[in-house]
């Protein structure tokens, strides 16, 4: 089959090995797959990435010496079954799937794993009893955004945000704009976010954030404080003397740039008693203050991925109309032009997702 | 008024002028003061402590070009009134108070602030609003361990730990101590708790400990995980598929030792989603390894102090027998044996909390 993969850390069109069905198994046609910023991680920070790996479970178990397929936001065409499959669905339904194997041993990663082939290439192999069928009237495109709203969705519910809560989005690249969205569809307001690219902060807006801040220009935090501060002081929930009452609503921050430095700022800028939600997947090592986060009473949640559930509900709540996506893909590749894309995604003032077709055989 | 103070960086017994009483405000006497391990940091690292207080809100107000008198844990007696009191208790009365001076613009430290000098001296200014009379029967030197046990229990009540989480205490000095009597309190079991020093174990054992480890001979993350393991697999909660349910019940991590390198270890050996309550003050910046946080979806919750309800229920506590302080006080000194008190609490082989008596005229 034909196949974007990462070769000596680049991105090279190969004719790789169509996948073969284990049992419980199926193979299918991947119709769209978008490009996500772990590829474009994975890519230039592949040896750190394999270490980190390592130490923590093995989540991406790659083979850096072997051609290693991307892809795990995809919406794909069932196509065969591997042996002991109930055949829940039909050859030729559009499904999607979180992009997992459940083999005996666990589920292993596809598309950040050399062993199972990601949607960059022509096929893949899925665990049938994950198969979610896309619902009638979907265009695949938007179903193929199932995975990176999902991450989104888990973060919220992560940050158990409560009615009288107020967000701070800190990035508004795919992730920041999936936290929005699913923050927007259970009517959190104001939503106030924070990017410096003016081109991400436009697609902040049009995701559902009430207040877009530049951070060159002004602090979010204090753009956060206008905006939280209690219209009528009065109103404020009664607090365990000698501490005040608040003059602002409980803070939310949700961390979605993923580069060191950025939760140390959060921990010096944060409220008292915000709650930090780690959305941004930061690969190195990084440092911070303790005592910020103790004079504060800081909550520190991490957040990676989704449930079965969330996934599933995202899925559907793309359907419904029910989850805004409306700005977010702004690219379409064949396989010839995957590396470009992911050397136009280098820059935060181009796109916000690009999505692959690697039936299509014009060059992008 | 006499008085241990810090001069120079050094403890030094001092004729101090006594405090006078503003608006609201009482005098009493010190009659036992215990010393903390903040009041060693303070000595040993007055700068940082001055510059991190500057950066994060001021809690301490301290000018090292005059004498500072510490002590913040400490039951007094009732003396005299300033204007503008209630004088809702009469003088003798026995009180204990958070070591707080409420002023217009706020609450003021007593004990880590040049202006309000603490039970390390003969006299101290208090707040008439928080004075909270010592029940009849409860020794003096136990009711000046409601502040140290009240950080115990609001660290416990921060980490929301329910009936089926299995706590592990990390550093068994003052801090973790009081954190194991707290969850003995609240009927956690079994309580996991670790420290290098053979004589802190002794003591964690004696405050509640079931099981108490030796770092250098098991690991606590083994011991813990042996403990916290279902005998019967069954019982586990459901997962969310393809998650498998957790094959041991949920971790409650208390960080009680507050140094630079404790939570990156932390979550690199914490299991899956557990939650790390962080009590132990590190005033020094720190590093971690994010990538840890997210696959294991950890819960970061920083934990400072008190407030009003926690510090009166502790002193209920304590003098109802319910909280368990029976091997806390392993010293008595008079001023004279302060700075060598400081001097012995910097081994943890010795002692547990040394109680100072700003009047005992004897040497220690």
């Amino acid at each position: 089959m034909r196949a974007a993969a990462m070769r000596n850390k680049r991105i090279v069109v190969i004719d790789a090995p169509e996948p073969t069905p284990g049992p419980g198994e199926v193979i299918v046609k991947s119709l769209a797959c978008g490009i996500c910023g772990t590829d474009l991680h994975a890519l230039k920070n592949a040896e750190t990435m394999v270490e980190v790996s390592k130490r923590t479970g093995g989540a991406f178990d790659m083979d850096l010496s072997r051609d290693l397929v991307f892809g795990h936001e995809f919406c794909a065409e069932l196509v065969d079954y591997g042996p002991k499959t109930p055949k829940r669905l039909s050859a030729g339904t559009r499904v999607c799937s979180m992009p997992l194997v459940l083999r005996g041993d666990g589920a292993q990663t596809i598309g950040l794993s050399t062993e199972h082939p990601g949607g960059y290439g022509q096929f893949m192999r899925l665990t049938e009893s994950l198969l979610l069928e896309v619902p009638n009237g979907l265009s695949t495109e938007h179903a193929a955004l199932t995975e990176p709203m999902a991450v989104g969705l888990h973060a919220v519910e992560k940050g158990r945000i409560a009615s009288d809560e107020v967000p701070l989005v800190l990035g508004c690249g795919p992730v920041g704009l999936a936290v929005i969205a699913s923050l927007q569809m259970k009517g959190v307001s104001p939503i106030i976010a924070a990017d410096f690219s003016p081109r991400r902060r436009e697609f902040a807006r049009v995701m559902g954030a009430d207040i877009v801040v530049d951070p060159k220009q002004n602090s979010p935090y204090q753009s956060w404080e206008e905006a939280a501060t209690y219209a009528d002081p009065s109103r404020a929930p009664k607090s365990e003397p000698p501490i005040p009452p608040a003059p602002y609503r409980p803070a939310v921050i949700f961390e979605c740039v993923g580069v060191p430095g950025v939760l140390s700022a959060i921990m010096v800028n944060a409220p008292s008693l915000a709650r930090v939600v780690v959305v941004g997947v930061c690969l190195e090592p990084d440092y911070y203050e303790p005592f910020f986060g103790l004079t504060k009473e800081l909550n520190i949640q991490f957040s990676i991925a989704y449930n079965g559930a969330e996934f599933a509900a995202t899925l559907r709540n793309i359907a419904e109309g029910k989850l805004n996506i409306t700005p977010l893909i702004t690219g379409r590749v064949g396989l010839d032009g995957v590396a470009g894309a992911f050397e136009a995604l280098a820059s935060p003032d181009g796109h916000a997702k690009i999505m692959i077709d690697p039936w299509r055989t014009e060059t992008a």
